[in-house]
């Protein structure tokens, strides 16, 4: 038997490959299907199903790919109306070689929601593929559908009377790990049972009462791409056998070409220091992400990278996503949009002395762009709270009058917060490197909810 | 919180990395550590410990590699006079960034075994790595220290007392998986948890006798580089820094060299067919184990390849089990060397209809040289049985008078016997292509054990 | 100014890439033109023309697959009616970056053949690519179109009126080497400049009726895929934007697919002793032009490789001669083949020695398959010659009643051979291991043309 | 005949690797000689020379690195007591295979000089390996022993009484070409005849007593480390087998270790708006040379990298210049730094606008750091010029009372200049991005030496 979990960094997104005397399976494969099928080829293996725990959300799933360029079937549950593949539930059974995998309907993160449960000899559960039901430490997030009530219900039934059953020596292998938009509290690993979550995961400590209003009140984001990814989830996007290739374009084509389009500038944030007008500041594995906030879908978009090399991995993730419209990127880089004399503004660099200095003398508006969760779990006292994802819409809320410094835990988000700013037509702009993880190993002050509550 | 399984093909020998908050630890690392270093680099972890579940003796440990090239401890069990690194035993215990790891005394397949038990947070036990203890499926050999009652007796106490207890949610991290020459009856693979074991590991359900007796009667060979292996484990081999780049040669260079060192040829076996005298048939993947059974450690070695980008993985797998005398290859391949038009010999090649053919009109000797468990469990009647690993030493019991055709189980370690008979001046011998697998898909008869007890 | 040189190992054809300023130029661009468009990725240069010295007739031209992925012009001799690009003429010029081309009509391997000279700064000519009117060492073939004398006339004249006259310190860059079938006598070298030539080209040296009559005598094959290259290069292929990649296939896949198409057996010889049923036995390198000799262009293509790494260069150098039906090769390889007891047969190997001893006693054929030129040069006195490349369809002229024994300088193309017997259902066949090189190292006789003559 | 040119950026330093018949040799090795090996080990030869021109200056010859590799014999001219190797001189000849090579004494550069002539078959060069005697569009620098005079007056006669007459069919292959610093005056390309530049090098039409006042005239900078090179090369520096690998360091471990070490940060010039105190911005490639005007020989050396891969570039570009002390990089890069809240200081960046606004304003200093040569082709009116190499030990002469702003020609070497500033403790310094580049993009003026001399 062979086993191969996939972890998709950025998205922390956990696909698994399985195969046995000849034959393979796929779980929640990711649009890049190259991983899948190399495996499949040192192995001598023919993928013979693709297995959807449930219609993602957070990505475009690679099932249709595969089956281009496979023969696999496609597998998923049978209560939403998906336009591809095949709808299975309880019970349902599949061979792959000397495996056997059975179908549980186990609904709460969505209603067609499945587990799939792999023996390998005998009757004693071996995995369980959970999908979003069940992760490391924590529970799928129930406020994507129905009443929070409805959705984290079943969620709480699934687990106890469907997934625990399977008996604590069931190796669990969700959809996602740490790092996930699709849940909070994940613990830092990829590997345990369900034993090991039924002894120390805290949501399944509580009782259903507890557990729907814990669910209820969890902080979470909802990325206005969640839409996108669950239309092109349910319906299929058109197979396009991988990402493009993007091209490289020269000064004056670039320039031509960006003022129709979307830019990212894919440089650590201080080389952002000094950039193009009207760039997005996203670092390299924040593409993974970011860009479903705030690029529009029908863009063109082009890239400025630190690395021609990073061509490749920008426009994987991007398609990851569903962008499939990364035309160019700038061939030698920053250095010959400099040489050429091209319009190039800067960016402000703060460090928490800096800071800590600015705001003692009051020059200073401070812009926290975390999530609510970290926000709520330390602060700097004087700041303002709003998350990198909404900043664009919310713009008209940034205070007026003063210089404004965004920071988040590190200062990759607060790059991207940055170079919104700017591009909105805020002037004195600055982003504070390390963040409130520099602010902190400095031992300058926090404020945390436990305080504000008092 | 990183955890990697790094398996060694050919071995069978798995050997893991943990990480967590900047610092690492390996267990059981093989001699060529670069993949570890690899991890250590890639996740900007320091590695802190080597952990030494036993005194393995099917390949090289490289605790002293790694320890010449980071700052790391090498922690093994107090009960065996190591050269090197530190004993520890029952309870002690060590922290790797947030991580905490326990030793277990767990004596049996030898006596100084240790288990090392991961926690991540809290007391429940995440994995637990048992080294030659307990395996998926089966459990460590007896058979190569004290008494069979003594060691077995150790083994089921260390597993039913020491282990087990550690409860069903443990995930098993063995030293080994299936192909190993280390025990017989593993399962078909890698992942799986102690409550698996309990609920289906056959070894689990005997009584302390009855596992005894069953341990007792396992048919395991015991190669001749064991000794070797055992006291390059326990006294510590030099720290090379990795196997020496092997030498292209040209062919009087080579020519000269193999009349004074051992010839070894890793082409398929069908290439074989047309060979340089004195070779010993090995083909790439058997390298990581078969020249421990033929070659001596103090010749220098010499390899005729099929590609020359397989001087590496040949030079790393001999690396491994502490041949570290290998000169050079043959550049350009056996092509130059028949260009050359220097002495070339001829092994006949046998499909099984041939090999019947031959069978019916007794012209021919069949030599199984498979393992006695594979001979157990089906082979042609009228064969004679010695395994290729004995071979050399038991050339006289080959029956004269007729040709000889060796068999194995797919025509591989039958190519090596082929050339062992060849070298001992046998003129007609034969290498049965596809050996029993073939021999079995083409519906020829073979006799069972059982049959043969009737 | 960047300057490259590619070379198309097995076609011996080379190709050059040359770059200024942000532009570049490919001249006579193979068709996997990754190779191009990673130089002008890696210099930022835009790719302005593809220029084709003439009409190539032993590959598929990369010239419409590079228009599809740059913006390029394609640029060629006016006159022949190519389907696509633009023809030019005498003393048309163009620029890339800070260097001029210039056109010269040279017309002798084909009416319509162009000369590029490069100029960088000044009058003197730094570069000449000649495409095939001179080579090193010897002169284009004009065996292709019109008359002997014709083809021949017009190509002296090219090469003295045109071509020597741009000076001796012109660089010359030919399109073939050593080794190509568009030519004989070519020195072993891809550096040199026309001033070398006029000194040493034995070609240059002779006037125009010898020059003439040298040209009319020379011994080329005319491998019957020219045609097919002909018609390609002229009309165009469809843009195919690369070689399809080849799919792995295990056993019952390929038994029941080759049994519809055309099996190639990628080994080498001493591994095609034993083989599959049906199969060609073609090296990897050889890859590059002897499908062309033996493969219809409507059948599907299925390989056999030692390795699997080789599919993407086999398919590479089958697409390189217009074969885009490479539909998949045997997952595993033929150990799989074996192991599933699938038919195999036999071919048989010798060496010099041993065919030495046959012929004397009268007990075999030798079966030279050789080129004309190699046959005149150096031959076995016994031996019946047909070239391979013809052996298919003159398979009746071989000679019956005795084991056949194909022999060619090293044992490769007679491998081919072998297999091309055995596939016309020839019984007894052997291959000559290193071929007529060994035979010459062990200090057999051979006959010249010189002592036939007397 | 294997021909191979081999090009270290960085250096300009061409070397190369010429093949026939199974055996090899190489002309000027760089020291990292594993290239050499591969093609020699591709091609099945054997390395028996080393040819080296010259005692090089400008970087570590690989000559003794590949002698301990392989049995090459290593040849240099005997003017010079080297410490290893063969002394030869006028009409000496070796055989590589079918090659033959002709040494001919063509002193000026230094004393000791060679050239190496290179013929296939008859007597017609084919190649002249010319060191630093002649190079494409120029000659080599003739300042660095004896009286101008007397060096540059040897070079003429080299030139015109050897190397011409060697035909203007011989292929010219010198040491150097474009970028170095061993000339000025570089054609832009590294392929020519001696016809070629019999016919356009400027210096080859000048008569002796020009040629030797246009020699004493040329504006070369004679960087510090030229000495140690001569030493280096003249005595042999011990075989290290390669680069040493540097270690990955965590922020702890960096911080010490830089306390007592050189630091250089490899990132862009915008990223180094932000940087660690104490660090010399030198970017990736400029490592290749910088190093050897401001590293101290003795001193341990740490690196700041833009990505981990780089840190393979930058240890064999130190190693190339004899720095063989390179400790370590710091894991995770500069946002470790940051988020550990390290000591940050930072730079102020400009492009042309702003500094011309600050220029009329008279607020601000702009320090042109590039060569004479440059400096003389074109300047800031207000500038101050300071070469960069010369920096350091002219920091005195650096006009104090305002702003710095460094300028180069595109903002590489004025971000070493700025951070040689701020090592100095000079407060307010700004790197000019894009340099004079963008400075004449934007049409600024620029006052160029003939109106400074009117």
């Amino acid at each position: 038997m062979i086993f191969r979990r996939i972890k998709s960094e950025g998205l922390a997104h956990l696909s698994y490959f399985i195969g046995s005397g000849g034959e393979a399976a796929v779980i929640d494969p990711r649009r890049d299907v190259d991983a899948y099928l190399d495996m499949a080829r040192q192995s001598c293996m023919d993928i013979k199903y693709v297995l959807e725990t449930h219609r993602n959300e957070d990505y475009v799933i690679g099932s249709r790919e595969l089956e281009a360029r496979t023969n696999c079937r496609i597998l998923h549950g049978r209560r939403l109306p998906f336009k591809f593949g095949e709808g299975i539930g309880d019970g349902d059974r599949i061979r792959v070689g000397d495996l056997r995998i059975r179908a549980l309907e186990t609904p709460g993160h969505t209603p067609e929601s499945l587990t799939y449960v792999l023996y390998d000899t005998g009757d004693v559960p071996l995995m369980a593929f959970t999908g979003d039901a069940l992760f490391f430490g924590t529970t799928g997030r129930t406020d994507l559908w129905g009443t929070p009530e409805e959705a984290a219900g079943l969620l709480y039934d699934s687990i106890h009377k469907k997934i625990v059953p399977l008996g604590d020596q069931t190796i669990l292998c969700p959809a996602h790990g740490a790092g996930s938009v699709c849940g909070t509290g994940f613990s830092d690993r990829d590997d345990g049972t369900i034993g090991g979550e039924r002894l120390t995961n805290p949501d399944l400590r509580l009782d259903k009462e507890k557990f729907i209003a814990k669910k209820k009140a969890e902080p979470l984001e909802r990325p206005p791409y969640f839409k996108q990814m669950e239309s092109f989830n349910l319906n299929g996007l058109p197979v396009t056998g991988g990402p493009h290739p993007c091209r490289p374009m020269n000064v004056p084509q670039f320039r031509e070409a960006i003022s129709n389009g979307t830019l990212i500038d894919a440089r650590m944030p201080p080389a952002f220091s000094a950039h193009m007008p009207g760039a997005y500041s996203i670092w390299l594995d924040g593409m993974a992400t970011w860009p479903g906030w705030v690029v529009n879908y029908q863009s063109p978009i082009y890239l400025l990278l630190e690395n021609e090399e990073d061509a490749a991995a920008a426009t994987r993730y991007l398609y990851r996503l569903g962008f499939d419209n990364v035309k160019g990127y700038l061939c030698g880089g920053f250095q010959r949009w400099l040489n050429a004399g091209q319009d190039t503004e800067f960016l402000g660099l703060l460090v928490p002395d800096a800071l800590a200095g600015m705001l003692a003398e009051g020059k200073v508006t401070v812009l926290d762009v975390r999530s609510d969760a970290e926000w709520r779990n330390g602060r700097i006292k004087e700041a303002t709270h709003i998350y990198v994802g909404e900043l664009e819409k919310r713009i008209a809320e940034v205070p007026k009058g003063k210089p404004v410094a965004c920071i988040c835990s590190t200062g990759l988000r607060a790059s991207l917060a940055s170079s919104i700013l700017k591009k909105a037509g805020i002037k004195e702009v600055y982003n504070v490197l390390g963040g409130i993880t520099a602010w902190k190993a400095k031992d300058y002050p926090l404020l945390y909810e436990k305080m504000l509550e008092k």
